[in-house]
């Protein structure tokens, strides 16, 4: 399959999704939604909807049910990235190659504009679908919150900030970063394709196996590719998390190990995927994609 | 009925509430959870969940289905505290006598309690419930959603940071920032808790004109008091909003056009509670409190 075709596609529907369910960019206050909107429409590779709506289309379900619940999980992410900027959290002042939220519209706006987004997505998931069933709704709201909370992104990025510049971080330590800080928003993202979908408790496990595989595949590439890539190509400084401090892959088992593991865990994803039809091929061609990315 | 008595019990069964539903202090990341868990016992009044306990009550619901919901309400209020406390925002040093959450943990884990807070309601609200109707529970989450984000309650707190230090406020967006930046969340507190008690269309209509006269009298009490009021009496510097030069009831129209006003909003949220039969007592009550109290 023409994996590149797909992800625009999919990528544009968000986008156009994304543009009709947020509040307008003059609405009162117009700072605030100005400010909402210019970090989500900051050139994100949208990966949590897109894999939302692959997970859903997996499982012959109807993209038009998830797709309040793949802005969602954008508004969720983007939300994220606008508080770990901050000043008082990694300081960062540009972000895919743009000044990051608090650089332009100041901190108290950026602060107000992520919470503002975080509560804008439980107001879409929780939106009059039209003929979605309440009950698994509810499943996809709690879902969605649990992945993001204390016991799921926050704490992940919590324990990021105490581990950075200490030396001596585990294995054990970066685990529960990397599951914790994107793993959970990545498996949330096609746990609630899956429900939206109309999965079964079988078709449901095989696709968290398949989440957690690349959540972590993902992670680990990045890694790799904040060593190997080059500034243009990742809109970031390259060599950013050593010079930080942080703790990485690479770091604690090395390049190539990391890049072995990061093959390994895509394989487990396929396999996880081998009893589901052509429909899957678009989440087989993703995990695949993540450890051949540049950026 | 006696009032002080019907707060103490409520407060208690509220408090034990939030002590089961957050996460443990001793739960990873502790410090995270410790912070969380610091601000929201720091002794707040649990307005709010309990005009949403007595919402249902008054259209004879159970208790037990609505007190999720009430600690989902206390959880989002205490967010916005500590967020709105943060050096980027008010700068408050102290709070109901007590270091604000950022004196204590630091900025950044200041930012990431009121993120996780926020998410914990959501994560409440969309639990498993006993007995209730999933259609009703996404209702509420909609309804508390709305009421919290950049329509709602974060959108009142921009309005009301662009407003500080201008001399030239007027009434509407005096307006604008009492019924959004507090009215918002009583609102809906009182309107979950009749989504959840059962009310009909017509007594969900008599509590909402209840909700936004009492939000608002709420509010220009509060203005009244800081002019009034001792800093002891407060737990915070009396005059802190004319000193901050804050836009207030009284700045506007006179602090005995205030006091009129507050006690003719009281009688307009007596006068919707007409139809309501003793259940509504403490409500009542509720609303003549609000004028009266010295904190």
């Amino acid at each position: 399959m023409d994996l590149k075709q797909y992800l625009k596609q999919k990528c544009e529907l968000v986008d156009q999704a994304l543009e009709r369910f947020l509040p307008h960019g003059k609405e009162l206050p117009a700072s605030l939604h100005g400010s909402m909107r210019y970090s989500v429409f900051a050139g994100g590779k949208r990966v949590r909807p897109v894999l939302l709506l692959a997970a859903c289309e997996a499982v012959g379900g109807e993209l038009n049910s998830a797709l309040p619940a793949a802005c969602a999980m954008e508004m969720i992410h983007t939300y994220s990235l606008i508080h770990d900027d901050l000043p008082a959290m990694d300081n960062d002042d540009f972000r895919r190659g743009n000044p990051t939220n608090h650089k332009v519209y100041g901190e108290a706006t950026a602060i107000l504009a992520g919470d503002a987004l975080l509560t804008e997505a439980f107001i879409l998931l929780s939106c009059n679908g039209e003929g979605m069933e309440p009950g698994a709704r509810l499943r996809v709201i709690h879902e969605i919150a649990h992945a993001s909370g204390s016991r799921g992104m926050v704490g992940g990025q919590m324990v990021d900030m105490e581990s950075e510049g200490k030396h001596d971080i585990d294995m054990a330590t970066l685990s529960y970063i990397h599951t914790h800080k994107t793993g959970a928003l990545i498996r949330a993202s096609v746990r609630a394709g899956a429900i939206l979908g109309g999965a079964n408790e079988e078709t449901f496990d095989a696709l968290t196996r398949y989440a957690d595989a690349i959540g972590l595949a993902f992670q680990i590439a990045d890694d790799v590719l904040d060593v190997e890539g080059t500034t243009e190509e990742l809109g970031k400084d390259a060599g950013s998390d050593q010079a930080r401090g942080k703790a990485t892959y690479p770091a604690l088992v090395g390049l190539e190990a990391s890049k072995r593991r990061a093959e390994e865990l895509v394989q487990i994803a396929l396999n996880a995927l081998e009893p589901f039809d052509e429909r899957a091929e678009p989440l087989r061609a993703i995990a695949s994609y993540i450890v051949k990315r540049k950026s």
